[in-house]
């Protein structure tokens, strides 16, 4: 306690932050806390309304602060403050409303957790991920004097003065979709009103009375599959999580293929515009009811994707993504109203697509740097973001450096024979024992492996991108394929089957699968896989070069399909340079992760947009080593010096040559035993 | 000539301005004017393709200056420069391209009024009106560097550099709807392009290559008829003048109907919006046409209205503007997307509504303050602006009041038994012979006098408000009517009809309508006139009370009829108070002009956000006196003390007693002579 000659102090302490200091008697916490620079969550503005602003008042001797605190030592609540209570049917228990209860005596307040402004929430990932929320749009609750003959100004002036008197907030706009009907809003909630702010510059909503809640959708637009999180802004809860087909694919496959659509179709542009948007509609429809919320209460989005989906999303056509100098539109990030792309949400809600690095380089990796941070770190991190286009980046915090590889829709069950997208039905685990070569798998939806169960239970309908990388590893691992992905003739597995095309494995036999038929892996499909795991390593190595270094630290697998994908596995195959496998994670769909953050986070929007200019691009197709590399990578890894981390794990030259040995030596040892069985036979 | 040691200096003046100032060897004239704040048009910042920065040099000994000028002291033309003149097929004569020539002696240089910028232009009013042309909208061509391998700008970021580069414009943004087609444009200039930008900020408009020309529409949206000026603006000139019905008539003549429309049908308030803006669009679309343009050439529009014309252009429920406390949505300025309310235009253009004074002071209104400027004024000035709703403005620089009177529809012709809209075939002016009682009229589109020409010619149609009020005066001062508007009894004029309700007087004959039927004047047209007029005239009593001014100095009659209205006449009617009818102009529609005015000049467009709060509004209809009031002014003016202007042009109380006199000894003279006659008859 102190004193100032004319009105009496006292000291208070704020838990968790510790920040204390001396507050004039009769002030309230919430002032006391922001006047310490305690952020204190408040909706109402200390109107006794929203309850947002709930503390505890400590009991005790703190030593540390020099505090004899009791709960005492605060103004008893009011009726207000009371009411507050009775309405929700709550017991307030230890709590009271900051923004009622006025410092009488010394005291230590603990601040909980949901009473945080700009609370830490913890995000995980590869790298366990603290951000400080704080998204574009915020929630305010007025009480506005009712308009009166003789005071001119409109309903909208009013507002604003109530905002500024309660809130603080000056030089505000309103958007032209809430001006509209904001009388009858301010009439039916009695001139009480919530106002969601954008940016803190412009109202993008007006709901009667007090009403609590601010969503927001992030989507990762992908070429084949788009998925999007609902998320709870005041939270950062994620609230509904939704994926579906980019139903663009009914236009083509891939990148090129939509590019080409659009040059042959004068309404290409126009009809691949319209079906994502449609989509995106249609999966936020899907979230919003699985949340028990509307569309409309979606006041921000934060979209991304690749370059040539980001121009089909904008109506752009693409054209010019087709050819060298591969020209963007704009490589900056953009706040579009969603109502002028069309987008069923608050019509006044924002749209924000992140920068773009360059013309092969978009959205979707700037997610990527946001969720794994590769910028920030001191190890080399190689990021590889596997879709139907690639994208890598190599580097650390000193120079981070990005490139793209078309590796094809291999790895999306694309141009597989038996492929299929990451789905329910889906073989995604692949084993084969080392001695029989006969396979044994999981499918996507089933805990248990296809020899644990009754093979009509197993319901296989094709092999996924995860799936293949397995299957490919394990018959190179099993010797069932040779280092150059060739069958071995003669093979040692009974699952090989001579065909009219050199033959094939069978994964699934029929009565394992939902067709009826054999699920297959074919020399084709193990042609496809490798084209596209060596435009991915090639491009990973030409990056590594580039920046200087002959090996990485840490090794991130992203993509729709990095979930499933079996790390080491798809190191057997030669996906991405030697690692330590400890050092390697799948973190999965990471552009929609990074779509998520900056949906949480306005710093982190505004870092991508200068970090987009601070990556350096390497067109890798135009580097002239590239086409050589590639042929060279083509190949399964089983030179043990370059891959030491896979010792033991792939048949390395030295062991090959010892296992055709020690083949040739059973064969002989075989033949002679039945040799052997035969002459006792006929001596029999 | 002057020499700062390593360069030459010459002393160059610039015409009409009297700049002058030193200028290095070798600066083009263009920056040596910018360097002296002699502002010269030009669209492509130097690069001689637009041509709009010619200058003369002028030959002689300027003693005034000091120089010494000659065309000679200017480099000579280069190839791009004759290039210019070669291309568009002209000789220059003496002109030169200010960004070509540059300065190698003293020089007087004449800056032609089609090359200055912010130039004067001129528009006649009441009073005339010199303004700086400054829109909202600019014009700038620029050539920009080709995107190319290596460089990961997007279009829309080396259109920004070379925007930077050649006309120093930063932080500018671009509207989504141009973005989208950008790569389009810049390719088919061949990375040449003409952007329009709106208020120095946002690209609006991007064309191919070179191309000039800006053009906005200001639009007066009255209650029964909506106007329009189409207005190129880097002239500031009117190409096209449409105007038509509101089509919110068909929901109802005045405002309190529409009112009621919309609380009476749920979608009312959507039809009412809907009809308008299909009505702005179609006007948009006639007014371009007319002047060979396409309504994507519009890119700004400036729109005024009542506030209830205003609301139900916003798709606002006017429903709170019928009642007390007439709560606006707004009283600012707003800045709305012409796509967001659907004006068939560039979907880029900005909508700008001028500001509202108080609940029944709208846009319009604030059109005639920009348009008048009473504001500025030493003079007292009233203002009425005539209308369905009628406005008033009273006071000068030092204060000025503003208010609302509800005329009712009979000024523009509605609820008078043959009343219409001021367009051919109505009856605008009427004289009646003071001796013979004998009506004489102009209708609308024909010059004559209707006693002039054969009846069958005349093909009048019916009333419009500049006709009755005509009649009624000329009534009065023939003593048709007495002081309180009822037929005289018995009525000197033979064209007076008694009827079954009082009487009716016939202005014009079967045989001079196009209808085959008499055009008459009856007691309840009388009684609608008187109502709209003492409404007008109590009002402004009021305000001039209020503003302490016992008369005005000048009065301005605006409105739709504004133009066709005879002052004189007016001030007979008692419309009102009294003036030097010297000091009484009709200055049409003011509204429309201010919107006009707002369309050229951002300036004006800042004030009259700043004048529509420090206008004072008076609530006339709560004024304890306004009954009282308003039954006493239902009159017309005879009391000659109060109004010493009209002495000699109607009747005064003593006149009309002489008058009275006069008549009574004529008939008595009549009898008498007509006794003689048959007197002599029967003796004869």
């Amino acid at each position: 306690m102190s004193s100032d000659g004319n009105k009496k102090e006292f000291l208070v302490a704020f838990q968790p932050s510790g920040r204390k200091g001396y507050v004039p008697e009769g002030k309230t916490l919430l002032d006391a806390a922001r006047d310490m620079g305690v952020e204190i969550e408040s909706i109402c503005g200390g109107q006794q309304t929203c309850g947002k602003c709930k503390i505890i008042a400590d009991v005790g001797d703190f030593q540390k602060y020099g505090i004899l605190s009791s709960p005492d030592h605060l103004s008893p609540p009011g009726g207000d403050e009371r009411h507050y209570w009775e309405k929700r049917k709550r017991d307030p228990g230890n709590y009271r409303l900051s923004c009622a209860a006025c410092v009488h005596g010394d005291l230590v307040i603990n601040v909980p957790e949901e009473s945080q402004a700009r609370k830490q929430i913890v995000r995980k990932s590869a790298i366990v991920r603290e951000i400080e929320l704080d998204p574009a749009i915020h929630q305010y609750f007025v009480k506005v004097k009712s308009a009166e003959l003789g005071d001119d100004r409109g309903d909208w002036e009013l507002l604003q003065a109530a905002l500024q008197e309660t809130h603080g907030l000056d030089n505000l706009q309103i958007d032209y979709m809430v001006l509209r009907d904001l009388q009858k809003v301010m009439r039916q909630g009695k001139w009480e009103v919530t106002v969601t702010v954008w940016d803190g510059r412009q109202i993008v909503r007006a709901q009667p009375g007090y009403d609590e809640g601010i969503y927001g959708v992030a989507i990762d637009i992908g070429t084949t599959t788009v998925a999007g999180h609902l998320v709870d802004l005041r939270t950062g809860q994620i609230l509904a999580t939704e994926a579906m087909m980019n139903p663009q694919t009914t236009y083509g496959e891939d990148l090129m293929s939509r590019i080409s659509y659009g040059m042959m179709n004068a309404d290409g542009v126009d009809k691949m515009h319209a079906a994502i948007i449609e989509a995106l509609s249609k999966l936020i429809k899907r979230a919003t009811r699985a949340a028990k919320l509307q569309p409309e209460d979606v006041t921000e989005l934060v979209l991304v994707g690749n370059t040539v989906m980001t121009a089909l999303l904008l109506g752009v056509d693409p054209v010019e993504l087709g050819g060298a100098p591969f020209a963007l539109t704009t490589h900056s990030a953009l706040d579009i109203k969603a109502r002028d792309l069309g987008i069923a949400v608050h019509p006044a809600a924002n749209v924000h697509i992140l920068p773009a690095e360059a013309g092969h380089v978009g959205a979707d990796n700037m997610g990527v740097v946001v969720a794994e941070s590769p910028h920030v770190q001191e190890d080399i991190v190689l990021v590889v973001d596997i879709g139907t286009n690639a994208e890598i980046l190599v580097g650390n915090k000193e120079h981070l450096l990005s490139a793209s590889s078309p590796t094809g829709p291999a790895f999306e069950g694309g141009e597989i024979s038996h492929g299929m997208r990451a789905s329910p039905g889906a073989i995604e685990q692949v084993r084969i024992d080392r001695a029989t070569g006969r396979p044994r798998f999981k499918v996507i939806g089933d805990d248990r492996w296809s020899d644990e169960m009754p093979a009509a239970e197993i319901q296989a309908a094709g092999i996924c991108g995860s799936g293949m990388i397995d299957v490919i590893a394990e018959m190179f691992a099993a010797g069932v394929i040779d280092h150059g992905g060739k069958f071995i003739d003669p093979n040692p597995s009974p699952n090989f089957r001579a065909t009219e095309r050199v033959g094939e494995f069978i994964l699934a036999t029929r009565e394992q699968t939902s067709t009826g038929q054999d699920i297959t892996v074919n020399q084709q499909d193990i042609r496809a896989i490798q084209f596209a795991k060596s435009a991915l390593y090639t491009g990973a190595k030409l990056l590594m070069e580039r920046r200087g270094v002959k090996k990485v630290d840490r090794v991130l697998l992203a993509g729709g399909f990095g979930a499933h994908i079996d790390k080491k596995r798809a190191m057997m195959m030669g996906l991405f340079p030697d690692c330590d496998l400890d050092n390697v994670y799948a973190v999965g769909n990471s552009a929609g992760d990074g779509a998520v953050l900056c949906l949480l986070s306005r710093e982190r929007r505004q870092r991508a947009q200068e970090i987009a200019r601070w990556i350096d691009y390497v067109e890798t197709a135009v580097e002239p080593e590239f086409q050589a590399r590639f042929v060279d990578a083509l190949g399964l890894p089983h030179n043990i010096d370059e891959f030491p981390h896979l010792q033991g794990l792939v048949p390395d030259r030295r062991q090959r040559e010892a296992q055709e040995e020690t083949r040739r030596r059973e064969r002989r040892q075989n033949r002679r035993a039945r040799r052997k069985k035969i002459n006792e036979t006929v001596r029999g």
